[in-house]
């Protein structure tokens, strides 16, 4: 998928909203335990729900690995589903891989031939190679974690190196490497008061932001920090809105949640004059 | 499985060879690519023809997903089949996963509880909360990346940040943890004027060292800087056992380039007179 058909797409449904598919057996309504897939079922309705006040989809790899077979079977179908029905949304999988790059390499097929994602997040721990496999595919993405919305993003992230912070470096340097028009970047919800520098750095980036909501970040404040005047941001929000209900009114209700987001980011693209 | 288990083991065995399966289609004999599940049968193969001279496995998870749920049935088949056939030998997921804390934790029962590793690799760069949720686990492991044997290991993990690099950091930072006790760490072999300072840092923590072989690291390098006085080191090859002939005698030249590689090992260990 193209970046301007991901921004054409922005402005058509007024929202940059990103839902987060992390489906946990353990928390989806009793009543659908039972089904075939659950995980396939309980993730289908949440999309199919949600889909009318969000441009993305990012599906957190972790909570379909921890059931093996099974769980990366249920991902399979799901991801064939979502570039069957809609094929205009923008598909993220949320897998922070990264390792040397001959095993990159493999991720990458991975993802984007064998799955059919636009985009995976990578880790950049690892440095140039371990990142350049994963830019060398037209049209898709590769979503470097830079300053991440947990509290051990402290850890490292922030330490100093130089005159900059260490998530600085990774943005900076990678900018330098193979592919880099491919690149988007991870920044936390919970770090806003970072974006007006991030945005310094790369004003031109698409910037991936998760922790609204049950994380405790401001879509308010992120958007005012984050947006540039390609709109450049798309805000991820999980578990207040998968998990809106345990009940039969699940889909409902995770939808209605997606919607008050959805209103809040139409009047912010309004403000900014870019709808 | 203990540490003192696996130590023990290297002493009967003469050996800390751990043999990295990256079982990759397009490589494997040509007569076993109509096999029901090659990858698993390759795999087998190698594994079968090499334990006597290893005392740890590494499953680099990359070459499994690339091949989507095919690849994670014939991993799945596989870690079940070692850990039937080989209980005293140390399995190693090289998937160098790290999320935060609520996904890490999936990460975590995926390959400790659901496939049934004994330790996996995990990249630090989301910090504390990120490995944390690894190292709960009695008797299984997380294998930091520390210091790698790529290229890329020059962009980051070796910057500096106060008097240290940063992957000194990684190291200095982590032993503070809970469950530090359960924490190894990567140090790539290409890296070894690095080891004796790391073994200031970490006197006792056990070393996985990838990189020997084909990528260029030492063996007896490696050793003389990077073992302890209870041997803390498990040094891996991959590529020049597993693909040392594309031939019907590809696992009996697998397992002569094992045995070459335990025959030098055999004399480290005599020399600084563990055995």
């Amino acid at each position: 998928m193209k970046i301007s058909d991901l921004i054409e797409q922005i402005k058509l449904k007024k929202s940059y909203l990103c839902v987060g598919i992390d489906p946990d057996f353990d928390k989806i309504p009793e009543h659908i335990k039972n089904e075939d897939d659950p995980l396939y079922f309980f993730s289908k309705s949440i999309i199919d729900s949600t889909i009318k006040f969000s441009v993305a989809l990012k599906f957190n790899i972790a909570f379909f690995e921890a059931y093996g077979v099974d769980g990366i079977s249920s991902l399979e179908r799901l991801i064939k589903y979502v570039n069957k029905k809609y094929p205009k949304v923008f598909t993220i999988a949320d897998a922070k891989r990264g390792d040397i790059g001959n095993s990159s390499s493999r991720y990458a097929k991975a993802y984007f031939e064998k799955f059919g994602f636009d985009s995976i997040t990578v880790s950049p721990y690892m440095g140039k190679d371990s990142i350049e496999p994963f830019v060398s595919f037209k049209d898709r993405y590769a979503i470097i974690l830079a300053l991440t919305s947990n509290s051990g993003s402290q850890d490292f992230q922030l330490i100093t190196s130089g005159r900059k912070k260490v998530y600085e470096r990774v943005i900076i340097e990678s900018r330098k490497w193979n592919g880099s028009e491919n690149m988007m970047y991870v920044i936390g919800a919970t770090k806003s008061e970072h974006l007006a520098n991030i945005r310094q750095i790369i004003p031109d980036s698409f910037l991936l932001i998760p922790g609204v909501g049950k994380q405790g970040g401001s879509l308010k404040e992120v958007s005012f920090f984050g947006m540039n005047n390609k709109i450049g941001i798309l805000v991820n929000s999980s578990r207040s809105i998968i998990y809106a209900s345990k009940k039969e009114d699940f889909a409902e209700r995770a939808g209605y949640e997606a919607s008050k987001l959805r209103d809040e980011m139409e009047l912010i693209l309004k403000e900014k004059k870019i709808i």
